[in-house]
């Protein structure tokens, strides 16, 4: 059904060199080690990301936006990426066996990178800027400490779901962790602006000077988080991290602290299923 | 700060000779292949499991229900886990290195198994009888076709924060893939009932013969969800797989089929998210 093709045809202006050892050298690397150790995470050239996994990678061809350099995939996924993604591809495939697709991503024993034999190598998306974000209608969403990619992800396809505007998180993530992202945002990745800012605080002031009212969650909070109590106004939820909640910095900065109404302990939810639960009490239609 | 044992100390009752040669072929396999090629799913005799990760184990070394079989941690991670389960531990740690771990989990590229240095060989729970299960309160969470370990045991955390009194699903899971489930669970195995059942549309049955409400969600039905509905009732919250939904006979059962309210499309979320903001509109407290 999908077409075998070389894996040296012709190529868009933006591939390059195929040769893994012609990307360069990783933009980010953890940990020591000597060159005989085996590479941990995956490289990428300065300011492009793997993205891996049939729903992350077809959102990211169908998006107009992106600049592909390659497309790497087995055989056998070239239906399911075709199904998701109709061909003509916007870049030619280079057909590869699984293995060499791990050692591509970096994929190891508890690396929980499944890449579902689909990985593409793609120019980083630019975020607008945080007033910019703010033509599109819908609340904002706040990731105080929040890192893992997973919860990170998860997140934005929850965030999409419920029409916000835009998420703002620390910027603290290593490139090579926006393909774990990207797979656990199943395609949102591509159409919610992900506004990466060092200074949260700064960030909230700055929503503040816009008339956007800050709301932070918190299970220690009295008041309940009512979205009626919101009609009207544009809203910035703040989530704090599972272990800590938000900073001391974040938290003052807020006009405002809720709890979830709940039978048992806020704490106990992880954070992407107390951010869908804010969200939706947030957002329900009448 | 944790003492290191000798890997062969006294253990309790339940402990069996430790090679894993000993421990008898793995009870359910998967896959072809010959001998030599290296196994992808954990190993555990029949009526025992593997679970792995702090959370998950130390949830389960507390869990008085339990009887374990072998503790096997690496010398870095028992701090970790006394930090959460304080010593003495109910059975000996064998000090092992992380590959170890990896083969006897089978973690591998791909595999998603993130043990964190800590697995654990306990017996199976034994769950409750169905209308057993009702004697404590709560509402139900019933999974039709929702197979994902991480699905399942995401769903069983929510399921606990929001006081449900147990979750049904189909018994179709290996057992190896009871590890992932408890991992994602991050405790709530060991407290949340949950039952494996046959045939889901004959437990909607029972439930209903016990005045439990059955509700399904889908996001096409024209009725909001709306706890206020409920009020006084028991209600039993019928959720199907992303793609397709609930099965043509679940739904046929249910009593009645509503649809979160929500701006977007109910259909984008992930089942875990609307399985937590279900859980949150059936149960909230005024």
């Amino acid at each position: 059904m999908v077409q075998n093709r070389p894996p040296h045809g012709r190529n868009g202006p933006k591939q390059r060199p195929r040769g893994e050892e012609r990307a360069g050298p990783p933009a980010h690397r953890r940990g020591g080690g000597g060159g005989a150790e085996p590479r941990r995470f995956p490289g990428a050239p300065a300011g492009a990301v793997w993205l891996y996994g049939t729903h992350a990678v077809a959102a990211a061809l169908k998006n107009p936006a992106r600049l592909f350099r390659r497309l790497v995939i087995t055989a056998e996924a070239q239906a399911a990426l075709a199904a998701e993604c109709p061909l003509p591809w916007p870049i030619h495939p280079e057909i590869s066996p699984r293995d060499k697709i791990d050692q591509i991503l970096g994929a190891r024993p508890g690396s929980g990178i499944v890449h579902q034999g689909i990985a593409l190598l793609a120019d980083q998306l630019t975020a607008p800027a945080l007033l910019d974000a703010l033509a599109r209608p819908g609340p904002v969403l706040v990731l105080d400490q929040i890192f893992d990619p997973r919860n990170v992800g998860a997140l934005m396809r929850t965030a999409q779901a419920f029409g916000a505007c835009a998420i703002i998180a620390q910027d603290r993530n290593a490139p090579e962790e926006t393909g774990a992202l990207a797979k656990a945002a199943s395609g949102a990745l591509e159409t919610m602006p992900l506004l990466r800012i060092t200074n949260i605080a700064r960030a909230l002031v700055v929503l503040k000077s816009a008339n956007v009212w800050v709301v932070g969650l918190d299970g220690q909070a009295q008041t309940k988080l009512r979205g009626e109590s919101f009609a009207g106004r544009r809203v910035a939820l703040v989530l704090g991290n599972e272990g800590e909640g938000m900073r001391r910095l974040t938290r003052e900065t807020c006009d405002e602290i809720c709890a979830l109404a709940m039978p048992g302990e806020m704490e106990s939810l992880n954070v992407s299923a107390a951010g869908a639960v804010a969200l939706y009490e947030l957002t329900k239609s009448g």
